[in-house]
């Protein structure tokens, strides 16, 4: 095999491979790991440093567009903050809130005053802020925040207040002591001219907080959160606000505005449309959240696999009499079972990530309105994508830790680090059971959309069965994955596992199921009222997520095949199929339970299942370290104790 | 239903309701929760000082027998320490460490002379010492252990040394500062007159290891493992011996002795054997652990809970325009999920516990030699039930931070130290993998044993697929529980899931399944030689590995169907019943794929387990908080920010 390093390096890198190799280049001269001896203090004071420095390497710029004083980006700027967590995920997430959130607040739902004023400091570091949504009584639920910004038509300033001790903002990274300016969500309220003051929904103020020497301002109380599981790097905090007063022009105002008189204006007559689109446009938190996971899960699994192939344990049964060579761990069947299918999720996540970034950048980077229908399947997408892959990474690293026993509990060996910091991505941009379930009424939605498209005539000669192949279909996919997936669907009763067409339609025929039987169970519960209608909602949920979650598996494996697909050298192509094999036999596996009960598989195959899912992690055993050296985690942020 | 909570509590405490009561009322008094915010340095010393003050409490004198200056109740002893988890977690490893392994290895590894010399001031806390194992080079495989006591006949003397990098010893809590003398583990060498020295396999020998002034002793060189992704109270070092030279009566001889003339003797013939009793003797620690899981486990879920029923988000579909309530997330049927099947988890486990600490003192307690066979089944329980345990600890606090949110992540709310803490009980005092294992190469023997006592007529007419049966009929059940198991046993076809007969028989039918099949695979396996032995063992590590919590899920089970059937309160029985109900089938729904591909469970009955399960949560929904409080954690340890 010519060259399986840069080959698999190759796939990995997809689209991003020079924005990579620069950020592994700064990464490998500038870096060094998270120190766990820190006190509390010098994390912040350390996190804000780096935080500062790289403001001047040109990574945060990248996320703004030209005309804002950014390099327009997209892409790049997220492969570099992603891959900030191999040295300090503290680090990823302050730089996320400072340009991600704050910043892309500023930018997506500001207008050019704001951007005139605010941008260039803030891409400079210059002027440090906060993204103040979440409050301590609603964090899901952004849409009840208690906050509120009403309108003073006789000073034309809006009044910040938080009315109830729930309306208190909480967790907010950046509130305990960096942040001087912040991106307040509140319930807008405004009288025009002979009306009556009403409320208008969430929206986002520009309120500062602190002034130059770090005092609260007037009005405006802040504290601190103290000691977190992970992330000690960021100052998350509260603010309270007493009645503080910023100028009308305050308000971002790209999807609603307020006229000096108080009159209300919007080009978006829906105010739950409104809303939802406000959101969307912060779409670039989850997709960060969803890389900074993949690349933690990358950096635990490059430690306990290196780990697993210089660690011996036991000699082996039957080993000659003397013979004092003892098993190498990855050796074992049983520690290849816990890193091997992780293994193989990390690389088809990564490729489905460089496909979300792809898409995120050609739909915000256009300078243009995208699509509404593109820009809705990107943010379900983003949803469930961070969700799967936050909580894969919590699972990878735990498995990681425990697969080092003593030495993975070591801080010094940064596997206890890396999932105490990034334990919070399955709860924060938004929590991950709420995020599945999201993603599922998505799904929902198309299907509704789709069916109720159709005339009566239409409707009766449609099939409700085939119902949900007709949303999956509109999803673009490789010409390849298509193909590959038409050719044997439906096909035969007991088609070889190892066929790649065979997994897409196993997949691909559960997330139609699930659709199919869903869709007809809310319809049913659609004509409940009251109690009934919550109940039947109720007992739908965990259908719900299930819905979600086999729809990213999908969507993931088709990614991979596709990347794969690419790739020329025939002899890494087929090592990178069982890594395929792997990824899409461990899915299956997991779920077997289901597909038995959906009669998709016969109980034979479904032992073959299990079976074949340990033939490839054996066939992959020889390739394990160069599959995790393809990561290209710069070394000097894998010099751990463990494996010196 | 009259005093729920006191016959719920009675379930709970078993026949250790006063020690836990004592306990209780000391952790009220005087127990405060961890501080998260306290430098290594403080958490260190304040878990000292907490261990010292608990030696005046009774708690760790009732570990030691009458004889050796104990109050000789292990039951109170155990669940003792096991409570101090909801205090602070390092206290209770560092007590675990100072009086069940270091205290308990003086007290069963040595004899008169070492009983009056040390165990008082150990009692006392006076006496700090260490338990030294764990070598860089080895963990699990502790018959491989490097570090060497050579007898020197001309001095009287054993020689303690460390001849390689990797016969350092190496995690041993207490040895980077506390502790002055250590048991060391290590490979006893000594020639008797005439006789070439040889290596007699691993004895323990006490070796003092720092002056009072905390200086290292000559030849020995400690260091510290700095922090570690949890228990920071506890001081994890590392021990180098340099040819360390001890008087021959430091030699823990209870198994084993050298002459003045290094002549070696046994009681214990067998090397295997007498190695294996040594260890034996020690299954304490893993019964503290796997009571620590529990009491973490517990915790977690009370705050969890607790925390879930106050807890409001998002107004419910159908609700009547303008109704203002939101929703309590328990009320969410994902929510219910995360918490209810976990929380039967808890209540199963601790009867399993309190099964498993009875045995322990009733086995350990009588001041005679335990039978062998009564002994080893402990071990292997011992092994199984902290494996699970831990497990269960581990998954159930992580759901239980993930289920507060943002506010689960604080420190100030505990579970993140929680899950911190308790993090390496799943890889220390045993991994569980290889603990899972020793549970079925445990059945494997008992199977082996039971089979080759019969004569060639026997076995002719001896079913090979009722083997399994015998081996398990073996373990003592509850009469109740052979009565209900054997009545419903491979009766009809389609058995009521919620029978209990039925329950119990799944669980029986796989385990003799799994124990079965492994049987014929490893008498097949035993044919082969060579790479080819290791191969076909290797192939069979996840089947014994299943096979081990097969075991535990059956055992467990039937202490808590037991220990159920003995509550008197008809109305209090009928629900704890669906508790019972509701840990059966979560056993079975999470191992559903099996119980289909080996036609226990048809397709129709495998998603009525789910959908039982279901109703079993909203069932049990309105007792969710009479289900935490009975487990009567001591409110002040519950103080936490997001209940106050």
């Amino acid at each position: 095999m010519a060259d399986l390093g840069s080959a698999l390096r190759t796939v990995l890198d997809g689209p991003f491979a020079s924005a990579r190799d620069a950020t592994r280049e700064q990464l490998a001269a500038t870096a060094v790991l998270t120190d766990p001896t820190l006190t509390l203090e010098e994390q912040r004071r350390q996190t804000r440093e780096a935080v500062l420095a790289l403001a001047k390497t040109g990574v945060p710029a990248a996320g703004f567009a030209e005309a804002h004083g950014g390099t327009g980006d997209i892409g790049a700027s997220l492969v570099g903050f992603e891959m900030l967590v191999y040295a300090d995920v503290s680090l990823m997430v302050k730089a996320g809130v400072q340009w991600g959130l704050f910043g892309g607040a500023v930018e997506n739902l500001g207008t050019e005053r704001h951007h005139a004023t605010y941008l260039p400091r803030i891409i400079a570091g210059d002027l440090l802020g906060c993204f103040a949504m979440t409050e301590t009584g609603h964090g899901s639920d952004v849409q009840s925040l208690e906050t509120t910004a009403t309108y003073d038509a006789a000073t034309g300033e809006l009044v910040i207040d938080s009315p109830t001790p729930t309306a208190r903002k909480d967790y907010i990274g950046g509130a305990a002591h960096d942040a001087t300016l912040a991106a307040v969500f509140a319930q807008l309220v405004t009288a025009g001219p002979g009306e009556e003051p009403q409320s208008r929904g969430v929206h986002c103020v520009l309120v500062p907080i602190r002034d130059e020497d770090g005092r609260d301002l007037p009005g405006v109380t802040t504290s601190d959160c103290g000691v977190k599981g992970g992330l000690n790097g960021v100052d998350n905090g509260r603010i309270v606000f007493d009645q503080v007063r910023v100028p009308r022009e305050n308000l971002l105002d790209r999807y609603a505005s307020v006229a000096e008189d108080g009159s209300y204006s919007s080009p978006i007559e829906n105010p739950n449309r409104r809303f939802f689109t406000m959101l969307g446009t912060l779409i670039r938190g989850r997709v960060s959240i969803a890389g900074a996971s993949g690349a933690a899960a990358r950096q635990a699994l490059a430690i306990a696999v290196r780990y697993a192939l210089r660690r011996r344990q036991f000699g082996a049964p039957g080993a000659a009499e003397g013979d004092p060579t003892e098993v190498l761990l990855l050796d074992y069947r049983t520690h290849q079972r816990r890193l091997l299918p992780a293994l193989a999720r990390a690389y088809a996540l990564q490729t489905a990530q460089n496909d979300l970034v792809a898409t995120l950048a050609r739909l915000q980077g256009g300078g243009t309105e995208p699509d509404p229908k593109e820009q809705r399947d990107l943010e379900a997408l983003a949803a469930g994508i961070k969700a799967y892959a936050s909580w894969q990474a919590s699972a990878t690293i735990q498995e990681c830790r425990e697969a080092c026993g003593g030495a993975g509990y070591l801080a010094a060996n940064r596997l206890t680090t890396l999932k105490a910091d990034t334990d919070v991505f399955t709860t924060f941009e938004g929590d991950n059971t709420v995020l599945m379930q999201l993603v599922g009424k998505e799904l929902l939605t198309g299907y509704a959309d789709e069916v109720r498209g159709l005339d009566p005539v239409g409707m009766a000669t449609f099939a409700v069965s085939n119902a949900a192949e007709v949303v999956l279909e509109r999803t673009p996919v490789a010409p390849l994955v298509a193909r590959l997936r038409d050719a044997t669907r439906r096909e035969g009763d007991e088609p070889d596992l190892l066929d790649r067409g065979t997994q897409l339609a196993l997949l691909t025929d559960r997330e139609e199921h699930l659709l199919d039987t869903l869709a007809r169970r809310m319809q049913a519960a659609r004509k409940a009222s009251g109690p009934e209608a919550f109940a039947a909602f109720n007992r739908a949920q965990d259908h719900l997520v299930h819905l979600g979650r086999a729809h990213v598996e999908r969507v993931v494996l088709e990614s991979f095949v596709a990347a794969v697909g690419a790739v020329e050298d025939e002899e890494v192509r087929t090592m990178l199929d069982a890594v395929v094999d792997l990824f899409a036999l461990s899915v299956v596996e997991e779920d077997k339970a289901w597909f038995l009960e959906h009669r998709r598989l016969s109980v034979g195959r479904a032992k073959n299942v299990t079976t074949s899912v340990n033939a490839l992690c054996e066939r992959l055993r020889p390739y394990a370290a160069d599959l995790v050296d393809a990561f290209g985690i710069p070394e000097n942020l894998l010099e751990v104790e463990v494996l010196a």
